[in-house]
């Protein structure tokens, strides 16, 4: 049998290390158009803030690594041209030597990625102008800041990539400015919940621009500017793009590979696509949510490897299959850590559950063992009694906490279920009821016992249609006057004052 | 309604507050031997070594704390002498008064602890010899050391009390000997996960006597030695007694409270004794395992205040029962941390399953961000696949993942479920498969997929009976180095040299 892989990142190397694993005897052979194999996409951010200090920890294995371990051939800067579905054959251009030559395959797995969103501006080719793709593209940013050593940026996007990119050239002193189209940052998450992250980037001194979009980027460094939708300009050094992701899926729509409606390429649980001998994995490829069961587009380097992992095994005959995910995603900012699986409070609402949301803060261990306020808001059905998903911000113990909370949705946890959890105590990692418990209790009071819980959204809305409704603040003066801190500008919770 | 709880430590005060919360009208007593209520035995190690700078920190409540919130009334300094079940009348002794009273109950509520268990031997009760029970116990070690500065300090005991003991003890300069009478320290893990910590002890300069017990403790500070049952002699300053605990139940048993095979209260899962009307939680009331089914006794902090909230959900006429628990532990030892969940596989193999084991070594998060190895020894069962149980040594990261095996254990998790488990990643937090997912794939093609695991134990045995097996050995030469320098002299794999 004869596999043939394109892409060689997350996906592809993942299916074909499994696929080996299972049959010794096939023939692997992996086209990558890049020249960096297997590398670590999500520590791009890391390497430009020298936090990664080799190129190579990014980079650790190469196409020799990966025939001698496992007798698989990893062809790179090899770009395949077309895909002949009903004949079995590639058109493969070596991109060294410019030669054009056939391949066939027996069976064909596509993890062909994505690639960044390029925002269609004028300027956006100037050469201050950047991406973040693969191991060349960061590259390029950090060539241009040893050259030119840059005191200030703009990065377009205020998604993980966005914010990642801003800690680390935050930490190489360069002052940067987050330019956002939506009216809040990091659009996965709900707006009360990013609020937090906006009132934290102004304290790090990010400047940050909402609800505006940026028209042009104008002239090179070192006299560049932006020029935004509502004609404000700002100087800049250069430019970060990073708008969002889209899948590869050129190659395979031409071959006549169906797509979902995320316009990813549409896969079975096996990962198979509408051929039976064509897999698609990874990036390109489209996911289902374990809470919903519909599909959707979610990539992130875990569930490459997942999927890649499945293919790999269903190639050769094994019966894993893809069970959906939940979208879990984590990233740092700066002592913040933002993390969130399963489904927000809009995303429910727009899914028709009886929405129930809790709002919890404790801290993530006891406090005289240092212990430090983390917010888990977590939403769950009122019909069903289910939690639907989470999203927590906090500065420790969030990766622990989004983690057991993943894991109890998987399992289809009820809100009341995560009270009986038998979590490890001690004081240097938790408190005697963890946080994660704390939420299944206000959660489990609020669906079965009667004791409703309200949103500051769903009370502003309420007053603001004339509602009379007594509010009985139990703030500590402490907490009262942090909330009326300029800091604080935002918060819903002014209404009260 | 007139409810009266024994004991105002975790499982008394989260029993009052659960009912206040959930009945505003019953009137609620508790009586406590002790002057300090509410405090966090938990945190005590730490209080002697100075980390917890305030015993305030340890006693964050007191009874007018109780009575502003709740409505409760703590009588401190009262012992309860005796329990009239039929009469439903308490017998009260004022220990500061002498007065004594009589004290009629609707409910009644025993959370009266656990103590620890005094060994019978001679030289006891000498003056600088000591156990850690309450915050006055700990205020007595922390005066000790004060006043005589110790130099040395013997603590009998390697249970997770000891061994917080020995870090704290260490870390104001004391040198420290730790005798244990059986062959490894830490008797809840495995011997091989045991190793991990007796090796790392030495290299902490620790000394520690397996094996051996205390036959006498001779003479008085400084002049203090004793005397081991080898007959060896060792010189100490101080001894710090932690050999386990044992539940106070002598009040409950002559009142005719019937008691389990573990020797704690036997209550049922609305934490109801044979007396309906007579409940207990915490450390004086038994459990039971959730893998199992079977009663057993294991007393921990969070099980305190878990047990206790049910109680008062319960004897308000709340729905909450007790699920059960997995007897989940951690606790940190200088860098090391030590965690276990469910079953290990000597309590699996004596339970009766086909029991399959695998210890997985791996980074607990991309080492490039500076990620650390952790082993994760699991046990599963051959015949159903299910997980049984898991023990975690590293230094980062294990309370998050036994935290997420404790939840999937709880859910009845199959190994095969951890690889789709949609847990967050990126390179501050873990791998792109996390070292969890990586258990379950490793047991589950040991279980499912014909690649069968052998311990180094059962490899030892076998080749031990004669029997012929080829030994592939396929560390890279620093891990053989490794295991054959002097710190790992006890590793079962120096078999195969």
């Amino acid at each position: 049998m004869k596999i043939v892989i394109i892409g060689a990142v997350a996906g592809g190397t993942s299916a074909a290390a499994k696929a080996r694993r299972n049959d010794e005897e096939a023939e692997i052979i992996i086209f990558d158009k890049d020249k960096d194999i297997s590398y670590s996409g999500c520590g791009l951010p890391y390497y430009i803030g020298n936090k990664v200090k080799n190129r190579s920890q990014l980079v650790p294995r190469d196409a020799g690594f990966f025939k001698n371990k496992y007798n698989i051939d990893i062809f790179t800067e090899h770009e395949v041209l077309n895909l002949d579905v009903l004949k079995k054959k590639l058109t493969v251009k070596n991109l060294k030597t410019e030669e054009v030559f056939m391949e066939g395959f027996d069976k064909l797995i596509i993890s062909s990625g994505a690639s960044p969103v390029i925002p269609n501006i004028p300027g956006i080719n100037n050469e201050n102008v950047f991406y973040l793709r693969n191991v060349q593209s960061a590259d390029r940013i950090k060539a241009f800041i040893k050259e030119n050593k840059p005191k200030q940026a703009i990065i377009i996007g205020s998604g993980f990539i966005g914010l990642e990119m801003t800690e680390n050239l935050k930490n190489l002193a360069i002052m940067v400015t987050v330019v956002e189209l939506a009216a809040q940052v990091m659009t996965p998450l709900d707006k009360d919940m990013a609020l937090y992250i906006q009132n934290y980037l102004k304290k790090k001194e990010i400047k940050l621009v909402l609800g505006d979009s940026v028209a042009a980027i104008e002239g090179e460094f070192p006299n560049a500017k932006v020029v935004l939708g509502s004609g404000q300009e700002i100087a800049t050094d250069f430019v970060v793009a990073a708008v969002g992701i889209k899948p590869n899926i050129e190659l395979a729509q031409k071959a006549g590979i169906e797509l979902g409606a995320s316009g990813a390429i549409s896969v079975n649980k096996k990962m198979q696509t509408n051929f039976e001998y064509i897999y698609a994995c990874g990036d390109c490829s489209e996911s289902y949510s374990l809470i919903t069961g519909k599909n959707f587009y979610r990539p992130l380097g875990s569930t490459a490897n997942k999927t890649g992992r499945i293919v790999g095994d269903s190639i050769t005959g094994g019966n894993l299959e893809f069970r959906g995910i939940l979208g879990t995603g984590i990233f740092k900012l700066f002592d913040l850590v933002i993390a969130y699986t399963g489904l927000t409070e809009k995303e429910a609402l727009k899914e028709g559950y009886a929405v129930v949301v809790c709002h919890n803060i404790k801290p993530d261990k006891v406090t005289y063992y240092g212990g430090e306020e983390m917010t888990i808001k977590a939403v769950a059905d009122k019909k069903t009694g289910k939690l639907l998903g989470a999203q927590i911000i906090g500065t420790n113990g969030v990766d622990k906490r989004i983690d057991v909370l993943a894991t109890a949705l998987t399992f289809g946890a009820k809100a009341e279920d995560l009270f009986h959890l038998d979590l490890a105590y001690s004081p240097p990692f938790s408190t005697t009821k963890d946080p994660v418990m704390y939420t299944g209790m206000i959660l489990d009071n609020a669906i079965n016992k009667g004791r409703e819980l309200i949103t500051p959204e769903e009370l502003k809305t309420r007053i603001e249609k004339g509602e009379k409704i007594k509010v009985i603040d139990t703030r500590v003066s402490k907490q009262y006057e942090e909330c009326n801190a300029p800091a604080c500008q935002d918060t819903i919770l002014k209404i009260l004052r």
